[in-house]
């Protein structure tokens, strides 16, 4: 993105989406959860409903994106047929399923002097969601949106640019029956990449940004916004294969790590392995790799395993250390203690997920307490850092930050408190 | 402050303190409670055996700061004798007296497939603190860090430099007794304002800044940091009374949440009164406000009974409306609904306090309900907004942001949380 500075007329229209937008977060805000719940119902049929239109308007999408000779990958994210327009509905009708986090007493007590104070769950207000290609997210966002009590404002990838005003016009349509007003759901069509840029430096109107995408996407919103943002995503995923893991474990909990599927956070981009488990457990891994196609980055140990096992390797570099692949690649060095693995991930983890494999309990007791991420597995793939998985039913994205949310978002990180203080007409 | 680029010697500077500071930070998430309150105690001894140290240094600072002219409100902040030098040991000691955050399940739940979940409250790791005047602050923000776990970066104001140094000297002269790593507390000393500048983009070394002072820091601080940052304490806090109200009440919340003390975030800023009330409440609040010395920017209503009263007043102006006076000075306009009286408080609230006097039900939950604030009061002063009168102990800040933290923040809003996740061998 540029760093000249946003056209007034961009910052006018964005601004203007904003005030409406926090016009209709105070009416969210006082919705009954019985209320939201019949809204994302009647989202959900109208989506259903506009299913044909949908897909039509992503087939727009599609022959621009051939056009421009988008890569196949990110062509198939941005699929929509029928069928997954009714698998997007499906999940705003799982929301309304979900508990209304808002009104949720977190604490409270009586003061000595009378005063009682209680901490309540509120919306956050307006939210901003800076996207990449898929769809779907416009549906979630704009349905986790609704039940947690906040406006959205969305700025989808330019990619599926009619697909998601044919989906907004349709959930905007749906709001309207019920009442309510349509600004709950905001895209913002025009202004490029300098409609997110407004949207990010909107302190005042937006109380939240939440980028959603590549790398080069989170590090813009993060360094650029002057509204609060919740860092998403990033994910150099470690698993340690400790002395004491059992082999069998080791090798299905790496494999599944990394190659369950390739293309997401939680995929584990390097593999550490300590030497008194190397002879026992990688040659099973290095035959995994081989049948699943993945390219070793090894030290000269590794490079050893993997060329007897017939998987593809080369050498390991620094700056593979640090990589999140998302590919059929991965890390791997030999180290020879726990001590050294865990100088190891943290001096390189991305804070998302980090796993040891190990059957000592000591040694899972001090990788637990010392690796500092967003989740710490033990025996477990690296694959189950996600909110379906942990239960919350829906997730808006995985944080990677300290602040606020870490780890899988669902509706409560949607919201924040209100201490609400009742008295008598006490004084200090 | 100013834009230009910080020089590279003094991003070194820092960068270089941030890195030991990490490392402090892994031994200081290891401690017990128990380790961490014998430590708090022994920096209560240094901080009272070098009192007359203190108060030396302190004096220096005093000294230079008649020379270049502070206002005498500021010097009287800067004062330290040997009575403020042992409150400020005996608020370590408080400190050591509550429960320790770190190590908190937050809630946690076994997996369909069998993994173990718990969400727990870890230490963020690095907080850097930039704050103005007050020289207790640096005592109270070591040991609030080092009860939750993290190691600190303090950048104080220059006018306390002195005093500062001392005390940090002392608290960094206890750790080492203690065996553990002195860069636990650090004081920047050099390079100025450019200090806090590469402390506030040190992204990767320091995990949250929390700046503390006055309006034009905090903006500062907001605006360029791009590391996460709790934003603290502009309170243009309203109270309004509402028709409803009970007369004696009125007077006494609206005398204390003004007068009580004016120089503090959480007292009130601006009057709204409810024009059935007006009548009964107003000739005792003017009087009150006359009795104080306060000046009332009022509209042509509320300048009547302040003339009647015999109070100071000016018409108040839209600019006043916004105005967090910080003084004996209050906006107060009369309003002719509860409606109206919501639209106003929600047009200009910093959203830190708003406070309604009524004995109507429902006008109170109606203001709870629609105000979008920190703290929300029902017949009770806003200045019990505080971490003090909350029962928290201790208190780092007021964030009147939405992320994170919101009110009042103490110990457990200084930590974060990492999901711990146990199998045996799960996979996707």
């Amino acid at each position: 993105m540029s760093t000249a500075p946003v056209a007034p007329e961009v910052v006018a229209y964005v601004h203007d989406i904003a005030r409406r937008a926090r016009g209709a977060a105070r009416e969210l805000a006082l919705l009954t959860r019985a209320e939201k719940d019949a809204t994302l119902h009647a989202m959900a049929d109208a989506v259903e409903a506009g299913a044909a239109e949908v897909v039509t308007a992503n087939q727009e999408d599609l022959r621009r994106g051939r056009e421009k000779g988008l890569p196949e990958n990110l062509l198939d994210r941005l699929t929509l047929d029928e069928e997954r327009v009714r698998a997007v509905a499906g999940a705003l009708r799982e929301v309304a399923a979900l508990p209304d986090p808002v009104g949720e007493v977190v604490r409270g007590s009586t003061l000595a002097n009378g005063l009682q104070i209680r901490q309540v769950r509120v919306p956050m207000g307006v939210v901003g969601m800076i996207y990449e290609a898929r769809p779907n997210v416009t549906v979630d966002a704009a349905g986790l949106g609704l039940k947690s009590g906040n406006a959205v404002i969305l700025r989808g990838g330019s990619a599926a640019g009619s697909t998601n005003a044919r989906l907004v016009e349709l959930l905007r349509g749906a709001l309207v029956g019920r009442g309510l007003d349509p600004d709950a759901v905001n895209l913002l069509t025009e202004g490029g990449h300098d409609a997110g840029r407004a949207l990010m430096t909107a302190r005042g109107l937006v109380d939240l940004v939440i980028p959603r995408g590549g790398a080069s996407l989170i590090r813009t919103v993060v360094l650029e916004s002057t509204v609060p943002v919740i860092e998403t995503g990033t994910g150099n995923c470690h698993v340690y294969v400790d002395a004491a893991a059992d082999t069998e474990m080791a090798v299905q909990v790496v494999l599944n790590s990394k190659t369950h599927r390739t293309s997401v956070c939680n995929s584990a981009e390097s593999l550490i392995v300590h030497r008194d488990a190397a002879e026992r457990v990688l040659p099973g891994i290095m035959a995994g790799f081989a049948a699943a196609g993945v390219t070793v980055h090894g030290d000269a140990e590794m490079e050893r395993y993997a060329e007897a096992a017939g998987a593809a390797h080369v050498p390991v570099t620094d700056e593979d250390d640090d990589t999140e692949f998302l590919s059929l690649d991965i890390s791997a060095r030999v180290v020879d203690s726990l001590e050294d693995a865990i100088a190891h991930v943290q001096a390189h983890t991305s804070g998302h997920t980090e796993a040891i494999v190990t059957g000592d309990r000591a040694a899972a007791r001090r990788f637990i307490a010392e690796i500092d991420a967003a989740a710490v597995m033990v025996n477990a793939s690296t694959r189950f850092t996600d909110g379906g998985e942990f239960g919350f039913g829906a997730e808006i994205g995985i944080s990677t930050q300290k602040l606020h949310a870490r780890g899988p978002m669902a509706l409560p990180e949607l919201t924040t408190t209100k201490w609400v203080v009742e008295g008598d007409g006490q004084v200090r």
